[in-house]
């Protein structure tokens, strides 16, 4: 399967005063496009948390920053799921300039899931590793 | 009574490809005076919080942007207690330039005491009401 | 006419430990509905601002928030041009919860017309404000 | 010698709704760290960048989160000068709760001097490398 692949409008805000996009919001961006890969698998993500009682915290992030975007550039941000771990999920990420398709930024997060009471780690829902199954990387 | 006053350092961060503070963040910039006037009056905000299970939501802020702030520029950040209502809490601020003592941004916001489950208004407790005195307007 | 419309989805990352919306994050989201009505009108706000030599800095900026908004939420973003000056354009902006219709934050922002090297205030540009009129408030 | 030191405050717009700080939020602690450090070192980052008409965009970051940090919280960052290259310079920071004692980040960033204009690598300056001397890992 291929990656899940989203449009990223760079915002006003997300730039610095080297007219730029701060290199932290790459991690914001990578987030939202987690975010909708799990809305367009028809996974609430609210439920599941209700459901199971437990987040999704960040334990590792990691990125590497190629070529500088600026306001108002299409971002095409591709997602795929490296690993899926007993307890931990991994995620890559990319970034390409949708009009000059040079690589912005690429890196990887990893997440666990964590008992929201207790911190905890636990295990991932089988229903929820399956559906990530969609976006493993081969 | 002066009012609270502090200062904040301009981070590269906040700044848009303007190449200034982003009008955006002198809303950060003022709940986090608010947040240090708490500290100091030595409420904890926390404790309060759970003491009487509130928060403090906003439900209006305002902000007139006078001049444009620069990455390193320092801020002297100014709150008074404009009004302390039954319920609610107006504060103003101004965020001056320290160096060249130019007014940068002013404004207010007010926030209400709101029930952390049901969302509704309470009253504000008498002992924040009594340390906010120290910061009212007279 | 009716007011520009977008959709917003509010990211995790909106969203602060009261588990709603942080405030100043919709004079955030405001502004990128701002930025997607420029591209519906064909505007590009980049080369607009080379050909003329201006930023639109905001001078004002006012928001009440009326009810929260949580992770996951889809909002309706409304808005019209409720001014044009000379110098400066007045935007009036809405956010309504898709779900239920419930009405999340209304204000407004003024914006100036300001050159890029001096900083003082120039005309609206006839080209900018004749687009404008397409979002006018009747 | 040892690491550059200093205190952040955990605000309430650091938090997500997990009620903890969002972890893209450590990377721009780790920013302001930098920036006073500079300021400690009297560097004024400005002055450099008109200087030698340079800035320092990062290329990769990398950060672990070991454990959550909340609203109110000090955390202790700190920072050292992992390895000054001809065009680069690694910094690594950690951040811990100051109550606690506990680890809350660690991570690296990398940065390289780049031609304001033109974007290639260029040399450090010596002048700043001397100074990064005083918080170089031995």
């Amino acid at each position: 399967m291929p990656p899940f692949k989203t449009v990223y409008h760079v915002s006003w805000v997300d730039t610095d005063a080297a007219q730029v996009v701060h290199f932290s919001n790459y991690f914001r961006i990578f987030e939202r496009a987690e975010e909708e890969m799990y809305t367009q698998l028809g996974l609430s993500f609210n439920e599941i948390q209700k459901k199971y009682n437990f987040w999704l915290p960040r334990v590792e992030a990691f990125c590497k920053f190629k070529a500088p975007a600026k306001f108002g550039d299409e971002l095409e941000v591709y997602l795929t799921v490296e690993e899926i771990m007993e307890k931990a999920v991994k995620y890559a990420f990319t970034a390409k300039n949708k009009q000059s398709e040079q690589l912005v930024a690429e890196g990887y997060v990893v997440v666990v899931a964590a008992d929201k009471e207790f911190g905890h780690a636990v295990s991932i829902p089988k229903e929820l590793a399956q559906k990530l199954e969609v976006y493993k990387n081969p």
